[in-house]
């Protein structure tokens, strides 16, 4: 029997000695590469935090403490010791990565963006204040998260509390890839003085603080949590960790294991993938600017490798690349400058991530009509968790004014919008990368971009109109042949090309010949780009129907469902169709 | 002859004496007092930062040495020492009172929110430095904007530059009202140490620091800013400055003074204004759940004058009372997780500061489903300038899932709805503050606004339906009277109330016996109200015409002017439906 057998909830961990929970750290370990190497998941932030998470749960009375872990991709050996280990050991992988308060009541928040623990924390801890309850709540935040704004927000904050109040910093010495920042100087400082520094950045903000160097030895851990626990007043306690403690290939190469896709233990050698996609044309497009010396500036905000930005890039694009750190806000802010002062950035965000930026869009950036280029990756319908959902970019974007957002549909168009928007000094420009597998149409663009809002008449037909945009253009073509096939309907195919305006010429000129138009959006319908070609026609007796995504969190709910549920399928927009121009 | 008549440039400045640049602060000061007396403004800032911007343009050489001021409501002096002074001394009122880069090359960027500056000024030192250039970058930060996440990042950021970078903090002790957090103990430290504290909080971020205690002493700035020109690392002049100087009223009453009315020179007492507004009222709804011992929690970041959180109720609610600091991020993830927490938060926002937290709103809030209550204030159009706008509240809010966004149009309605808001369990619910005078229909609102999506039918006609939502209900009373009493046409009126879903059972039965539909929205259309229900009836052959703002940036237009520019006057709208029932 396996020391983990034993435990189905965090009592059971404070039964143990010292020897088992060693041992237990290591059926932990074995659970998180199991659920890993099957599913793919989250690798070393859960590898690392195992001996820091077994003393909480030793020394601290979850639920009625409350615990909040940022991000909360290092919830694996929490939910292992709270009554959820089937979804490690036993393959019940409905178990989800992330906290969730659906699964047990363990998980205080439903998480999966960066920085919002301590701010969520000080709020659960103002509610005990006012109720006058007298409970411990502890925020668990890594290294790489505290350069987000909100988190230090939510620090400055905590400041004021007069009461109960623990900071767990999680120091691995990473972000998703390298730690950028001043603030990452005073870490090093803080562990090489083994916590002593008088130069310590949490006692500036009025923390009381304490640090240990063996963040992975659970004895040195228990004894530093009995410390803090039931404090009167907010502490920070700097435990130093490793991440991808425990697994090699994880201890040695931490970035590509931060988050790997499943079947790693069987690979002797991962060979890199040598197709060409949407990404590996960007970082050609942009080192091909850097071979030129011309001032470009390549930027993420700490997911350089969601983005295609890996390490052979990064190192030849030497000081033409920047990585902000998490810390989106500003990496808006940074572009429109650089922008203005007259270099060439180009900044790389993934859907889910940009909605930090709503405010930086519209002031920094659209407002001043800076010409910086926006990448926009992972912009899709997805089974992906609710919390990283790519829906929403289109009505977050698109609905600011000054913004050109643009939606490409094969490898030359996208090439041909990039090189536009980085060449021209007129417009903010943002493009949706295609998330879908690369197609070549292998005849360069020639379209003249800055002519806004001309779309492109693809196919020119009657009676039905299909506007496919972006990712859904290939749906776009489906349903045209099929119109053609079964119904014997020669339909008009428009790529819009533009999500940011309409070309009123070309949409009046369908009422022509046209009764019915319908729009294909690879997102949420509302707020999105389909209700504005229906705003168009409302006062015509053009018929139209948008297709995209209902407004809803969908939770890993399989692709095929998604679309079914939306109506999105082929037939299903078929028969609509045909109900439609009866 | 003044001193200020000498000046038209920075290069003037640089001509004076100290004695003559003391003068020049005096004929500054005038300026100020007599724009904000004539036009109002911002006050506090402008009086305590007149000797540094003398300083700053004595020492640097702008515009090729690059300033950015936060907010940039401290530009009073800037603009008078830029060619400028007639917006001041001249009642050249055109002028803006923010940085303004079609008014002058020496402001660098459009700024009007708050914690942007160390940002944009990294993206302009990355700019300088991958071109080669060699002019300093200065940014010029309060010590209430540095509770901001985006400031923090920009921070964080900073300590990459191996290179000339500046940050002046201007701390006057104050942010708009009273600083809050744990960083404001830290500045107090280093004033009180002279700067000497080892305890420095931005030198944990990596930069060099130097102190100035007399921040409104030419000399003592001059030296200063000497001593960091031409740095080539990043460092912080932290300068203590008074808010308001040389103006007692504004001295002694800082937060009254920040911002000022026109007129109040010749106010010998301001009396308090006691007419009842929604701000009263809902402070007096505060006020009453506190007496009643519940776990009310109002917030507000930093802005508690603009909804009405005066001195008194602020006190009256105690550890009732909470002002996060300028940290929006925060605050929306404070009042998610104080309600997960069993507490009662309601939380006190601006249109155009909500701007700040879509991604806080979706995630923090939203996808937990947690029931705050969100109060949304200035949503409307309005002449305000380009970075005030409070127009785009309704496509940021209404396109997230699970939020319910109300929008009451009178006292007892409002009153409803907060009260609803507040004792509900399931719903994150935001209400949209009826920016228009208080009006009372002297009946108490009884509608249960659990059941979701209910539209109220205030008027049954036929025809023609008018969907008049929130502050434009009153411009859909009118043309209703107008249609009957010009087109004797008995139309439809209805109240939507909620603006994050539709009633479907509702609009559905207007296509019986009507054939055009308008919508009426006090705020941009992209993405809004309308063009839900433009989609919601674009299969039909139902008419339907949406009302609001365009989707631009508009700068200081008179009301009316825009009014008439979007098509919403009520003669418009008349001739409008005349043309579409025709």
């Amino acid at each position: 029997m396996k020391t983990i057998d034993k435990i189905n909830s965090p009592d059971d961990v404070k039964k143990l000695s010292l020897e088992e929970m060693n041992i237990l750290a290591k059926d932990i370990r074995e659970g998180i590469l199991k659920r890993v190497n099957d599913i793919g998941g989250h690798l070393g932030p859960d590898l690392g935090i195992v001996e820091a998470t077994i003393a909480l749960h030793y020394v601290f009375n979850s639920p009625k403490d409350k615990f909040v872990f940022d991000v909360s991709h290092q919830c694996y050996p929490h939910k292992m010791l709270t009554g959820r280990k089937e979804g490690f050991i036993d393959e019940k992988y409905s178990i989800s990565g992330y906290f969730n308060p659906n699964e047990s009541e363990h998980d205080n928040f439903i998480i999966g963006h960066t920085s919002t623990s301590v701010s969520l924390a000080v709020g659960l801890a103002k509610a005990r204040d006012v109720l006058g309850q007298d409970h411990n709540v502890i925020a668990l935040i890594g290294d790489g998260s505290l350069s987000g704004g909100e988190a230090f927000e939510g620090l400055n904050n905590a400041g004021e509390l007069k009461s109960n109040f623990i900071v767990i910093v999680n120091d691995n010495e990473m972000s998703i890839a390298k730690n950028y920042g001043g603030l990452y100087e005073n870490l090093k400082e803080l562990r090489e003085t083994n916590g002593k520094s008088q130069n310590n950045f949490f006692k500036t903000l009025g923390f009381d603080y304490i640090y240990v160097e063996e963040g992975n030895n659970i004895e040195a851990l228990i004894q530093a949590f009995k410390m803090v626990k039931d404090t009167n007043k907010p502490i920070v306690v700097h435990i130093h960790t490793l991440k991808g403690k425990g697994y090699k290939p994880a201890e040695e190469n931490k970035e590509c294991f931060h988050w790997h896709l499943a079947g790693f233990l069987n690979e002797k050698n991962q060979t890199s993938n040598k197709t060409e996609t949407y990404e590996s044309i960007t970082t050609d497009f942009l080192l091909d600017k850097k071979a030129k010396n011309e001032p470009v500036v390549a930027i993420t905000a700490g997911t350089p490798g969601a983005v295609g930005f890996y390490p052979e890039f990064r190192e030849k694009m030497g000081k033409n690349y920047t990585d902000v750190a998490i810390s989106e806000e500003h990496s808006i802010a940074y572009a429109s400058a650089l922008a203005k002062g007259g270099a060439k950035p180009v900044l790389a965000l993934m859907s889910s991530f940009i909605q930090r930026t709503y405010d930086q869009l519209s002031q920094d950036l659209a407002l001043n009509n800076s010409p910086a280029t926006i990448l926009v990756y992972w912009g899709t319908i997805s089974p992906m968790d609710a919390t990283h959902l790519g829906i929403f970019d289109i009505p977050l974007i698109s609905n600011i004014p000054n913004i050109v957002y643009l939606a490409p549909t094969n490898k030359e168009e996208y090439l041909a919008m990039l090189n536009w928007a980085y060449n021209q000094n007129e417009h903010p420009v943002a493009i949706r990368v295609p998330f879908i597998p690369l197609k070549s149409t292998r005849t360069a663009d020639t379209t003249d971009y800055s002519k806004l809002n001309k779309f492109k008449m693809i196919n020119k037909g009657q009676k039905v109109a299909i506007i496919a945009l972006g990712n859904f253009f290939d749906l776009g073509e489906k349903v045209l042949n099929k119109l053609k096939n079964e119904l014997n309907i020669e339909a008009t195919l428009i790529n819009p090309c533009f999500i940011t305006g309409l070309d009123e010429e070309m949409l009046n000129s369908l009422k022509e010949n046209h009764n019915l138009v319908i729009t294909l959006e690879d997102g949420v319908l509302d707020g999105g780009f389909g209700e504005k070609i229906s705003r168009f026609y409302s006062t015509s007796s053009m018929k139209v129907k948008n297709y995209g995504a209902k407004k809803m969190f969908t939770d890993r709910v399989p692709l095929n469902e998604l679309y079914r549920m939306f109506g999105l399928e082929e037939n299903q927009i078929i028969e609509d169709i045909k109900e439609l121009i009866k």
